[in-house]
């Protein structure tokens, strides 16, 4: 065998600055793709860390939580404690401000501790530790120089002088040293020679209440006027104390900036509009301004504070819409001509997916020479709103904008406005849905409006119930959107909204719908199409909200059980139970003293009936127990037992039980 | 709200050093602890890496591994293939030498692929493509400059030329654009303007093939004398011929040098040593010298020399306990009384487990203030007898010393002799056990000897045959030890030895037994004991090698097996299957055009029958399908069908089948 090399190297440094490991500190939890990317919790949760620690030989080890929210200069400690079982350390502590935090493990080997049990199994033993006790001094007296004074110097070192004193037999002297007084002294002033921390610091984004539990309600200003006329702020305004009632949360309105008029479309998404068209949202920017400006016939800004400050008054927010795009006329395309992408000819591209043509939206190059001024002009733009009183963005199509770009807007807003909340709303492949997650986003649409059968729906909403994939993603469960008006809503009619309403409303404690849902609005634009006719996209849409058809009562008392029971406001105690009749879904969300147990008829048409099996792990009931549900939508209460229990749902009656469990 | 920081922050920059990421690269595989730790393969092994890689848009994407080995300065690439199906990128390279290799993803936008899939979609749709070439003809312009002279160049400048030529119509442009060979051209002469590399560069480390698969003899060289004298590496010699008749490959020998005489072990432990006992060679150094030096019972550095040699002709490699621990007489706690702890007193401390106390060996005090010279001391121990032919050490309880250590050590020998093999003896807590091997060591004993349950033999082994596990950890069944002799042998006998042996030599590829084991030696020093009578470890044992009772003829059988056959020599490849009667297990190793099936009977008493269900899916078997499994230990045959099929075992004839599954 030849050697590769032959110079004969020292053995590795050790300094204070890198140390050499002296523990073992791994599997730290909850860390998300090695600490690349915070993962996420709520103001007021208990945050649990966890890791495996350990070190060679028989030492005793202690170890801690060091921890700190972004506004703090100090680190804080919480103690972690070992499961001997497990060989895992776990402890906690409550996240009681909103923002960023860091956290870490360090641990050390506790050497008093480590010297008083090994004198304690001598003594044990019968052994001889007069040898032991005079070391045990060295520890004490040690911790008494690092008392400058006062009562704990004198008493370390009464100990000390007590434990070496060979006039006194080693038993008696043991047993001062062994006493609980000399340890918690020892242990107060201890000072560890082998530190160790987990070689990396994590960080959780702690979002407020509303970044985990909000009901949605999006809608369109301009479809709020007068006899069909173009709506204001000022008459979407008279809608806000009917959604309230309703019990939303979050009013979304698609983009309020002045609409493009070069190359708007029309109803229908008509390639040419007729002169009273007022074009898409979507088609940001014309002579009266462009993402930090209002379509003047909303209103004016002054209209737009006075919209926000109505729906504060009534317990709402309004949240926008940011999507990064211009329509021709937007005024970025003549004075910053080098934010977009430029044909050979010199002229401006508009978007494209091939062969598919969007001649009324021109895209951003993200990566242009003057990539940082655009960068920061788009981050400006939520800044903007900001001082407007809207923290909530819903962000479109970001999965068409870069990864880099997200991630450094998101936090460098979130450090100036922790409240701010950002939605994704990117339709694509799961990989890159999650990504956008770790990078910042609050929250995130899904793909809930595709899954109607109940293996869909268990095996979509268990995808995002992985333990990695709550720590980061968010999902909020639109029932509809502008886009989408799935054939099951279009087929199902006024059972199929109630059902699904009941699904959206409880399987997450973010979901929203769009406005008409609440009247069963379900005609498409043609058979087998997800747009719907007569879209509001392209055209005011007058509605009658008591129309017939409504399920406003459904609505308003979800909202309101919602409000009520703490398991439908968290995201992670989602559990699922078997059901015989493949149209039955059964689900169970607990937290302490609320257990919650949903079970729906996805059938919209007939009535089903099945034996169901209720997760009773969840909620802690034997399987011969007796207990009572209550239906919280109807009030019904009745007399289960055990797992398996009867269940029949007519959907003309009722789209399923909201069960409260009472025992 | 208030705003935390009102800084007007610029958006972040771009640089080569720093650059933003353009294209996310995640969950790149295998990864061990975010890179922290090398994973571990042989050489030859095909050497896999998968990836999930996706950027914003609709952008085509290309994406590579870039690896190189330790000895090489220029990287290497190996093409990553994309599947549709799971979003995820795979490819491989061959790991064609021993040592420590590198390896990381990186990726680009592809984007004359990209220009020339739209350019595709929109002729299909009809629509006129002139700007469009225009572009092309940037990017072959582009390519051109990069090639300064020759053909390609000339062919990529004509091409633009007429890509640009408005006298021909576009779709006759568009079809030179799209030729395959244009694509080769501007492909080869591409250069991404994004390249992105996975955030951190990975390792792998390569051992020779006796990393993974060896057959393992301990035997203690003393007890080779003629007549019960003390035997010598000459005497020894003389049994390297029969331990190459049964097939093994590595002869481990307990410590070799000088024993210490102060607090001597005395015959079955005693306390006090006869003036004519050995003494325990764990009890390393004396007046002879210490670590560097050979007993000089066993005769000189050149006898060894010449037992190693005879050896490497007879196809084995002799192995040495690397013991850290030093004899009250070793040279360093005269040299460097500071390497050992210190009592008050100022004599130096003994070892202790309190309240054992080990009165015959010292322990390093590892981080001693002359902790570099100590650590490079007994880092030189290692390269001192690689110097002299051993290449592989067992490492005696290296979970009592620095995890730091090993990790440096082990490390810094496998630099300079990349074909150094560690085996680490550490039978403790199992988070511990998988530390010591992720910090470097290339084999790990088990808890296989107290694994004696079907049950138990499962759990046990599907225990470390996590994927994750899998990357790190390699176990070493030893069926026994000098120090465990357990109650499964004392009470079964020789059939429980043959079981015994044929589960360790076929669940894993590294297996070993200690001197005895062949001869069915199963006293214990005390009922319930697991310490042999009349341990070799204080005493020389004169062995009969071919009495009565001896199971050579299984040995040898089981060695010639494993070295014809494949599967047998792979550590990642078994599956277990079920039987109807727990006494019998069932396990098939599989690797291409070899099936191995092994089914044992773990009763040495009685004879045991049972259906058992063979795991198909590992042969790829149909489940109706016939086949002939072929027992390589006796010759027979038997034609069994789909899964479940019928076994009948008497441990006085046979402990099982080692069935070679052919069709």
């Amino acid at each position: 065998m030849t050697p590769r090399k032959k110079k004969q190297t020292k053995a590795p440094r050790d300094s204070r600055r890198a140390p050499l490991p002296r523990i073992a500190i791994e599997c730290v939890t909850p860390e998300l793709d090695a600490g690349r990317f915070p993962v996420k919790r709520v103001v007021g949760d208990d945050f649990r860390v966890s890791a495996d620690i350990f070190k060679d030989g028989h030492d005793l080890i202690t170890a801690r939580i060091r921890y700190r929210a972004m506004s703090e200069t100090e680190w804080r400690y919480a103690p972690l404690a070992y499961d001997f079982n497990t060989d895992r350390w776990s402890g906690g502590f409550p996240l009681d401000q909103i923002g960023r935090w860091s956290y870490t493990v360090e641990a050390w080997t506790d050497s008093f501790r480590t010297w008083r049990s090994e004198v304690d199994k001598k003594l044990g033993a019968g052994q001889d530790v007069s040898s032991e006790l005079v070391e045990g001094a060295l520890h004490l007296e040690a911790a008494a120089r690092r008392v400058k004074f006062g009562d704990a110097r004198t008493a370390l070192r009464k100990t000390a002088t007590h434990l070496r004193d060979v006039d006194v037999h080693y038993s008696e002297r043991a047993a001062a040293a062994l006493a609980p007084a000399t340890l918690a002294l020892a242990e107060e002033h201890f000072r560890p020679r082998d530190l160790t921390s987990y070689h990396r610091e994590l960080a959780v984004q702690v979002d407020r209440e509303a970044a985990r539990f909000a009901a949605w309600y999006e809608m369109f200003p301009r479809s709020c006027g007068v006899d069909g006329c173009h709506g204001t702020f000022a008459d979407a305004s008279e809608s806000l104390p009917r959604l309230a009632e309703l019990g939303f949360d979050v009013i979304y309105l698609p983009p309020i900036h002045p609409i493009g008029t070069t190359n708007r479309k029309g109803r229908n998404n008509a390639l040419n509009a007729d002169a009273d068209d007022p074009g898409s949202p979507w088609a940001i920017g014309s002579a009266f301004g462009g993402h930090d400006a209002v379509d003047p016939r909303l209103g004016s800004i002054d209209d737009f504070d006075d919209f926000v400050a109505r729906a504060r008054i009534l317990g709402m927010e309004i949240a926008l819409d940011y999507a990064l795009q211009c329509s021709p006329d937007h005024p970025w395309l003549r004075q910053h001509p080098d934010w977009f992408f430029v044909r050979p000819d010199g002229t401006l591209k508009y978007a494209e997916n091939p062969p598919k043509k969007y001649q009324d939206i021109y895209p951003l190059n993200f990566w242009c020479d003057d990539r940082e001024n655009l960068w920061a002009a788009c981050r400006d733009i939520v800044l903007f709103w900001i001082g407007h009183g809207v923290t909530t963005f819903r962000v479109d199509n970001p999965h068409t904008k870069p990864f880099a770009f997200w991630e450094w807007m998101i936090a460098d807003v979130q450090q100036r406005y922790p409240d701010a909340i950002f939605l994704a709303e990117a339709f694509t492949r799961p990989k890159r849905m999650k990504h956008l997650a770790k990078l910042g986003f609050t929250q995130s649409y899904t793909h809930f409006t595709w899954k109607n059968t109940t293996w869909e729906l268990r095996t979509f909403m268990e995808e995002y119930a992985s333990e990695e994939t709550l720590e980061y993603y968010r999902g909020n469960l639109f029932a509809n959107t502008p886009d989408i008006l799935h054939e099951y809503l279009v087929r199902g009619g006024r059972s199929a909204f109630r059902a699904r309403l009941l699904l959206a409303a409880t399987l997450s404690p973010i979901y929203g719908i769009y406005s008409g849902f609440e009247l069963c609005e379900n005609v498409p634009v043609r058979e087998g199409s997800e747009e719907y006719l007569d879209s509001e996209k392209y055209q005011i849409r007058a509605r009658q909200c008591d129309s017939a058809e409504n399920i406003n009562a459904d609505i308003a008392a979800l909202n309101t059980i919602r409000r009520e029971n703490r398991s439908l406001q968290l995201y992670d105690n989602l559990a699922f139970g078997a059901s015989d009749n493949d149209q039955i879904l059964l689900f169970a969300k607990h937290s302490p003293g609320n257990d919650i147990l949903v079970v729906v008829n996805v059938d919209p048409h007939n009535t089903q009936e099945s034996t169901v099996y209720v997760p009773l792990e969840s909620f802690g009931i034997g399987n011969d127990e007796y207990y009572r549900v209550h239906d919280l939508l109807t009030g019904a209460h009745f007399t289960w037992r055990g797992s398996a229990n009867y269940v029949r749902l007519d959907p003309r009656i009722q789209p399923g039980h909201l069960f409260r469990v009472e025992r």
